[in-house]
């Protein structure tokens, strides 16, 4: 931690910090520039960071020199988290996974369909939400309990893994009975009590960034769940708000290399709710293997006028097949596979 | 309801979109431009906001022409909503009222001491958390029941209302059960549930702007309140994130005037947490003012110094009063009171 | 000068960054902690901001203490500037100054109606452009040094001061010519040749804060003009590019407190093309005011629905002669003149 | 253009809003539905956009039908523009074109020896500044012509094109005589005049995306120098400003296809001054060239720890040359060539 002091800081204002910094056991350096006096503090951040040195008088800035997270950093863990999902399938390793699916549990005979369709491409699980966060009160909010029935039930018939969002503590146990991933959603980043809970299950988690979270911040959600006692956690980047509006959000690609370096868990892309608009999604699937992501999120629907929800970002299944094999030669040329 | 199609839609598909609205219950008028066709869909929207027009073959854009939110609108209820808050305060009329406190309940002594204090500078309502969103599972998360006990017994000793955080669908009962005013907090502007739920409550709501919210999303989070039942509702700007970085947050004043035109409810500012620095607090509460707010949450703390969270951001007391000083005369010089 | 290593740094790369900070003549201290090693350096840090210390081999990053501007500085000069703009009008002190006019000079009838109305009202300065920046290149670009010609005519007449933009290194002594005050436009707030040379005139300048610029890259603008010669320079906040699409731009009220922080310099505020609707422009123009500004540039049309440009976001003469009244009063009660 | 009518319009201000449609020489469709009048208007867009119809009274908003730019259009030209870049080399067809190069042109022997490695890895442009744009003003800003002839030289010697930057009116038939594409910078994206004498060279253009532009403001932008006779132009997409501050810009990738689109002509990346360091850079021209990229603008230097400027963002050449070797495998799995 440094402290820079303000110009005209006084003797007396800097023995008070200095106090203050040794009572926390800390051991500070004073160093007396000709502009500036700065107080460099040798020894752990955690107890300074709760302390608001931001407003002890004479104080210009305080500026923090390690990360504030620890399990999720590649200091922490050099090597690579790999992730079992079950059902054979690991992420995080060589292999590229794939999640695709609906939006929502709509009925039984459209999932089945969908999930039969997205198997035969390659996916290997199989995305729809039964609670659904939608912007307005008077849309379709999800199936609940009886759209999780549907996907455990289809999923067992196609042999898929799935994944479906949980968005209340409530509902938390009821999930974790039906779905094999919980993902939490892009608006629950920062609901905190979610993370703890979810972090108390053991099973896999696919974590979203928030649409206004930077990485650090994604990494802070992701040291909630860790710290809970479950390192089976996967990051999605699903784009960022911004001025730009001819997409639904801007994918912020940086992000996957950027996670890479920083933090040893797998990272996925989910292009659909990235772009809003299916035109875009194959472009952005195949920057983001290239870009090194563990795998991909994508919406399909096998009739997307009726869908109940997202409609105009959803792939149809002919279009996610060919998606499937442009990626699985793409995959081959970065050396991995799909 | 407006419908741009392609260059090159076809006939064909023009009707289908034609069958399709009118199996809805709508008449489509068409309009043949000589660079485009367009339909016109004359009657509720609502309808069709669930259809997912974009998806269907030949469609280029799709164009509302209605607001989404209905109870929260002007034009559903053209006069200001007024909010009783019990104890003799009223918001969202002529008298502008001050929500002061420190950011979490520390302890008895502490909170008690800074009530007196922004109560004898003119405050009605005391803040202070008990529940505390915070970006690191290593920070202070607040004392929970503990808390809002303290901040009951305070309350009452001191003449003053509470407002308190509430992040939990299990926690409403018990915060409902100790304060006057419930808070969704920023993270929580899209927890739906949440919303839901306090929406069951009837308890005065103050709702906060999210970090990445726009103004119409706030005022759909609003509606989520209202259709549930409580019409006690206040809106909150607290800063929306952008990437100017001096500040903690970019205080979108404008959202006061805007949120007036456009809706009923009251609006208050938060300068504490858009500014994120004690010393710019005084001048983002006088432009709250002049803007138009019907009142201010602030943070207050007497000693900064050792607050368990957002020390930096806090007027000492005799900053608070002199602030209070200024804005009586400011509140006359707009015809309003303090 | 911080500059923190990466954990794994090693004592040869550790060496040869203190031997390039020694060679440029600058004292370097090691301070090696549990977790980082970090280089602090004293003595003036510019010589070290054109060094790419980043790229040296070990270095995680690199933190400056000092800011990289100088003569805006409030550090440089502690009192805030007043700035003679001519005609007896002075800014920066305690009489708020209100510019007003039409976006462009469209012929002299309409502008020397306009300019009756706004000085009447009290306005000192008007406002009107000659040289247009339009996003499409088919709209009005302006009527040039034509429009000039008119802009004088008319100041002349109704006993105004002038202010314009100036777009075109090639057109500086051009408009230095007609008009009293230079403008450079958000667009051109980093066309660092136009900058010196407007730096290079000592007429009174008003720099507008570009749309994606933070505070400190206006200041570190600033410092262009004045480190060419020119210290008669006032800023201009007008709102910046966020994710927000119910205004134009947002208005970052905070940057006026904040730039009185950290700078001498006056701060103006252009409501008008912040909201881009006239509806928002007397509230934003009291909340700059209340926050405090030095003034206020708004435009004002009386026909706005024949203006070749901005018409929307235009006041009607009578509402800016009614917000001058309320302004006045607000002004009072901050204990500032209008 | 639709226009959306407030619900207390009077029968008065619509007539009012037909008759200045019809004195425009345009059909105006008036619909009445239960909550809004909607007015319809056929007909080329042009003359109304320059109308300030959201300033009639009874005028709710306006929503325009037609994207305002055409010889950028896709509409206009439906196949890709292929531009001869001179020296056999043609961008926006199968062949994928790399720019590389120092960011500023330092001295002879520097370029030289990055010139002829870049120039063996692959690349067929090579890059570098004689104008740079600063922040500050005490920073190094170019050799000017000198630089120019430098980089003349060595490319003759090396056998490469030349791109450099021209950031003034003044300068552009100095740095056209001296080089073979002609760059404007993300700066000067809305450097109007600039923009329309580029236009009138007939040069091959590259044009960088503002930092605060959106796709359709940098077509617009692109539409003023076709409008001035120049066909020859490539976009570059260089990152945005947002939130995120782990990297220097937020690459938007989906700029890439989105282009693609809306426009006929060729698009690069800049993955170096998006990501602003050095190990992003690999990972984020391979999401380029997957996502659709005809081209990619790569900062390189031999000695990064002495370039004048951005050496934290610029590849060394062995780094360069390793990269080139994947990116030669990833376009072939794309069925492009590099």
């Amino acid at each position: 931690m440094i402290i820079v002091l303000k110009p005209d800081a006084t003797d007396q204002q800097i023995n008070h910090i200095l106090e203050k910094v040794q009572k926390l056991g800390l051991t500070p350096h004073v160093s007396k520039g000709t502009e500036r006096t700065i107080i460099g503090i040798i020894g752990p951040e955690d107890v300074l960071r709760i302390t608001p040195l931001e407003a002890f008088p004479g104080v210009e800035k305080v500026m923090p020199v390690l990360s504030p997270y620890k399990l999720v950093s590649r200091e922490f863990q050099p090597e690579d988290s790999v992730i079992d999902l079950g059902n054979g399938v690991k992420i995080g390793g060589n292999k590229i996974v794939v999640m695709a699916g609906p939006c929502a549990v709509e009925n039984y005979e459209t999932l089945s369909e969908i999930a039969r369709e997205v198997k035969k491409a390659g996916a290997s699980v199989i995305r729809a939400g039964a609670f659904k966060p939608r912007t307005s009160p008077y849309s379709f909010q999800g199936l609940g309990e009886e759209g999780l029935k549907i996907l455990k039930r289809v999923s067992v018939e196609v042999g898929l893994i799935t994944i479906s969002e949980v968005m209340d503590t409530r509902d938390i146990e009821l999930v974790a009975k039906y779905v094999d991933i919980l993902q939490i959603g892009a608006r629950n980043m920062q609901n905190f009590n979610l993370l703890k809970e979810v972090g108390a299950t053991k099973k896999p988690v696919v974590l979203k960034r928030g649409l206004s979270s930077t990485v650090k911040e994604l990494l802070m959600s992701a040291e909630y769940i860790l710290s809970a006692g479950n390192f089976n956690l996967i990051l999605c980047e699903r784009g960022i708000r911004t001025f730009e509006d001819s997409t639904r959000n801007t994918l912020d690609i940086s992000a996957v290399p950027m996670v890479k370096q920083l933090s040893h868990l797998p990272i996925i892309v989910d292009p659909s709710h990235a772009a809003g608009k299916w035109g875009l999604v194959a472009s952005l699937s195949k920057a983001a293997i290239a870009s090194g992501a563990d795998g991909l999120l994508i919406e399909v629907h096998s009739h997307p006028e009726d869908a109940m929800s997202d409609g105009a970002q959803s792939l149809l299944p002919v279009n996610f097949q060919e998606l499937m094999n442009e990626l699985t030669i793409l995959s081959g040329a970065i050396k991995r596979k799909l």
